[in-house]
C-alpha cells in the first residue's frame, strides 16, 4: 500500500488495567443526565466515565460540517459539501437548498394538495389524507438544473471546490406516495398529457411535468432520510421526479392541474430552457444527463506527500444506473476504469474510487461516468460545441483537477499564469 | 381507497394571483440573513417572504422526533423512534445508543487502533491513515442483541410502543475500511482464528470476532449517513459487523489482537450468550436471525375509522436480505404475503406493507419475516421451547399487536382482563 505511514508499536495499551480501575472512578463522577452530548476530549478516555444517553445526538465538536453558504444578500441557494462526505447519502440538514422567495412556514394541519384539470373527482388530500396511502421509498439524487455552472468556461475561476461547482447536489431516501396512486384516485383524464405543479412558497413555483413520468415513478414525497421533510426541501411535501432537475421536483407543493398541454410558465419560458447557437432552444430538458466529479483529490486540498492516494468522487445520471467510471490522471491520454463503490442504484449518485500512485510531478485528473443507457458524459468542448455559450443549465462534461508539484489541487486544466 | 377522506374542491387558490402580489410584499420585508430557520406558520405562505438560506437546516416546529430515553439514572441506552419513522435509514441523531460506561470524548488527532498479535507486522493507523485506504459503503443495521427483551415474556406488558420494544435498531450508511484491507496490510498469520476487538471508552469493551467474518465484510467505520461517525456511535471509529449483534461492533475501537482463540471476556461469558434449559448455552450467537415488527398501527394509537388501513413494518436479517414477510389480520389463521418496500438490501431493515379493510371487530396483526437463507421468524412459543427462560438476548419471535374494537392498539395476543 506504499505511503500509508507506519509506526511502531510501543507496547500493551493498559487498556485492560484501566479497565479494571473503572468503578471507583465512575462511582466517583456526578454526571448530570441533561449535559449529554460530547464532553471535552480526555487524553485518557478510559479514565473517565462517559456523557450519558441523550434524546438527540450531536455530531463530534472536530466535525460541524456546514452547507456552502453563497452571499445571503443576493443568493437563494447553499450548496451540500460534497468533498466533506462519505457514501452516497447527505444528512438532511446538509441537503443543498434552492429557493426563488425563501422558505415557507406552511402548517401541516391547514396544509392541502388540490388535484383538478382534466379529472374525474377534483380533490384536496390533507397531509394525514397522503400518508394513509400506500408509501414508497426510494435513494435518489436532487440536483438543482444549474448545478456546474461555476464549470462551463474555458477560463473557469481555478480556486473553486466541489462543492462550489456542483455543491447544489444531493441525495435521500425519498419517502410518499406515487403521484399514480394519487391520479387513479382524482381519475385522471385519458385525454390529459401534462401537470401544472404549483408550490406553496411565496415564489408560487410553478412547473409543467409530462403525464408520462407522473405515472412513472414520480412521488408525492413527505419523508426524507427517515424522517419528515425539511422545511428548505418542501415541508409538509413536495414533487419528487427521480433523474430530473431540481426546479420541476416542486416543493411545497399545493396544486397539480392536469391538462392537455404544458402551462409554459416562467421557469419553463425564459428560465429553465437551454437556448442553442441556431436562435433554437431546448426546452422541457428535463433529465439530468450522466455526470461526475472527483471530489478527492481537490481545491483547496494540498497532496502532502508522493505516493498512493485514492481518487474519490461521485457520479449520477438521471437516466438510470451508472455502469463505469473512467479516470485519466494523464490529462485524457489515457483512462482507467474506476471501481463503483457499493450502493450502485439507479438515479442516484453513486460513489467512485481509483488508487494513484502519484509522482510529484504535475497532473491533471478526470473523471468520465458512463450509465445504463450507453450515455457518456461529455468534454467542455463537445458539450460547448452542441450547447453554445448562451446556457445556464444542465452543465454536464467532465470537470478537470489539476495536481501541481507542490500538491496543490487547482480546478481546471490550464495553470493560472 | 376506501375511507380516504375526501373533501369537496372549492374552487381556484388563489395561488397565481397571490404570486403576482409578490414582489411588492417581498420588497416591504426585512430579512435578517441570520435568522434562517422555519418560521411561525403562516396562514398563507405565499404572502411572505420565507426563512433565507442557512449553514444548517432544521426540523420543522412540529416535527421534533427524539429518542426514546429509559431512565437516565440506570439506563445507558436510549431507543430510535421507530413509529416516528419512514423509509429505512434512521437520522444519525436518532440512531439508538448502548453503552456500558458512556460516551467517551475522544480526541480524533490523539486516536490509534493498534493491530498486533499473531502478525507480521504489529503497526498502529492513525485516524488519517485509515481514511487513506480504499473505502467502501454499505447501508445496513446495527441492533443491540438484548433488543425486543419486552417481547420475550407471555404476559409482558401491553402499553409499549415498537420503539420501547425493538427501539435498540437503526440503520445507517456506513463508511469505513474493510477491515481485510488492514489485516493485510500487517500480514495476519495464517493460523489466527480470532480477533480481540477492544473500544476506547471506559469500559473498555471487548470481544473476540472470528477472522473468518472479519475476512469476510467487516468494516472499520468512520463515516455514518455520509458524513462522520457520531460520538454516541463510536467516533471516530468502531467495528462494523455487518448483520452481527450490535455489542460484538465495538465503539471507540482502539485495538485488535489476533489469535487463535477466543478471548473469553466477559461480554462473552457472563453476558451475551443465551443460556438453554438443559444447563448448556449458546455461545458467540453472533448472527442476528431474521425479525421484524408492525410499526402501524400500533400501541398508543388508536385507528378513528374503519375501512382501508396500511399496515406498516420492519424487518431484518443478519443472514442476508428479506425476500419475504408474511402478514395475519386474524391471529394466524390466515397469511398472506405483504408488499417489500424498496430498497431491498443485504443484512439491512427492509420496509413491508400491507393494505388491510379493518371492519371495526377486534384483531390481531403479526409479522413473520423469512429470509433469503429461507429461515423464518419464530412464534413467542417455539423460541422459548428452544432458548428457555433465561436468556437475555436474540429475540427474534412474531410480534402480536392487538387492535381493539374501538380502534386502540395494545402489545401482546391477549387482552388486560
Amino acid at each position: 500500500m506504499g505511503k500509508i505511514s507506519r509506526r511502531t508499536m510501543l507496547g500493551a495499551t493498559g487498556g485492560l488495567i484501566a479497565g479494571g480501575l473503572l468503578k471507583t472512578q465512575a462511582d466517583a463522577l456526578t454526571v448530570a443526565p441533561e449535559t449529554a452530548g460530547p464532553q471535552v476530549a480526555q487524553a485518557d478516555p478510559t479514565k473517565i466515565l462517559g456523557a450519558p444517553t441523550s434524546q438527540l445526538g450531536e455530531r463530534a465538536p472536530g466535525e460541524q460540517p456546514r452547507r456552502v453558504m453563497g452571499n445571503p444578500a443576493v443568493a437563494a441557494s447553499s450548496r451540500t459539501p460534497l468533498e466533506q462526505l462519505r457514501g452516497i447519502i447527505t444528512p438532511a440538514d446538509l441537503h443543498f437548498e434552492r429557493h426563488h422567495a425563501g422558505v415557507p412556514a406552511i402548517d401541516p394541519d391547514r396544509y392541502e394538495l388540490l388535484i383538478h384539470g382534466m379529472v374525474d373527482r377534483p380533490m384536496t388530500f390533507s397531509l394525514a389524507d397522503l400518508k394513509r396511502f400506500p408509501a414508497e421509498s426510494r435513494i435518489g439524487f436532487v440536483e438543482c438544473s444549474g448545478n456546474g455552472g461555476a464549470a462551463y468556461s474555458r477560463n473557469a475561476a481555478q480556486d473553486r471546490s466541489p462543492s462550489q461547482i456542483d455543491g447544489l447536489l444531493s441525495t435521500s431516501e425519498w419517502t410518499g406516495v406515487a403521484l399514480s396512486t394519487l391520479l387513479r384516485e382524482v381519475g385522471l383524464s385519458s385525454d390529459a398529457t401534462w401537470l401544472l405543479a404549483e408550490g406553496g412558497d411565496a415564489a408560487v413555483m410553478s412547473r409543467s411535468i409530462p403525464v408520462e413520468k407522473a405515472l412513472d415513478d414520480a412521488m408525492i414525497a413527505y419523508g426524507q432520510n427517515g424522517e419528515a421533510i425539511r422545511p428548505a426541501q418542501g415541508y409538509p411535501a413536495r414533487l419528487h421526479l427521480p433523474g430530473w432537475e431540481g426546479n420541476a421536483q416542486v416543493k411545497w407543493i399545493r396544486r397539480l392541474e392536469a391538462s392537455d398541454r404544458p402551462s409554459m410558465t416562467r421557469e419553463e419560458t425564459s428560465k429553465y430552457t437551454d437556448p442553442l447557437a441556431d436562435g433554437t432552444a431546448r426546452q422541457f430538458s428535463l433529465v439530468m444527463d450522466a455526470k461526475s466529479t472527483i471530489t478527492f483529490p481537490t481545491f483547496p486540498y494540498q497532496l502532502p506527500d508522493t505516493g498512493w492516494w485514492e481518487i474519490r468522487g461521485l457520479a449520477w445520471s438521471g437516466r438510470g444506473r451508472i455502469t463505469r467510471v473512467d479516470i485519466t490522471t494523464d490529462g485524457g491520454n489515457t483512462w482507467v476504469p474506476a471501481q463503483l463503490q457499493d450502493t450502485v442504484l439507479s438515479k442516484c449518485a453513486t460513489r467512485f474510487r481509483h488508487i494513484w500512485n502519484w509522482d510529484g510531478d504535475p497532473a491533471l485528473l478526470m473523471s468520465r461516468a458512463t450509465d445504463e443507457t450507453g450515455y457518456v458524459q461529455p468534454d467542455l468542448e463537445t458539450l460547448m460545441a452542441a450547447r453554445g455559450p448562451g446556457t445556464s443549465y444542465h452543465y454536464n462534461s467532465i470537470r478537470p483537477w489539476r495536481v501541481e508539484s507542490d500538491g496543490r489541487v487547482f480546478f481546471g486544466p490550464r495553470d493560472g499564469a
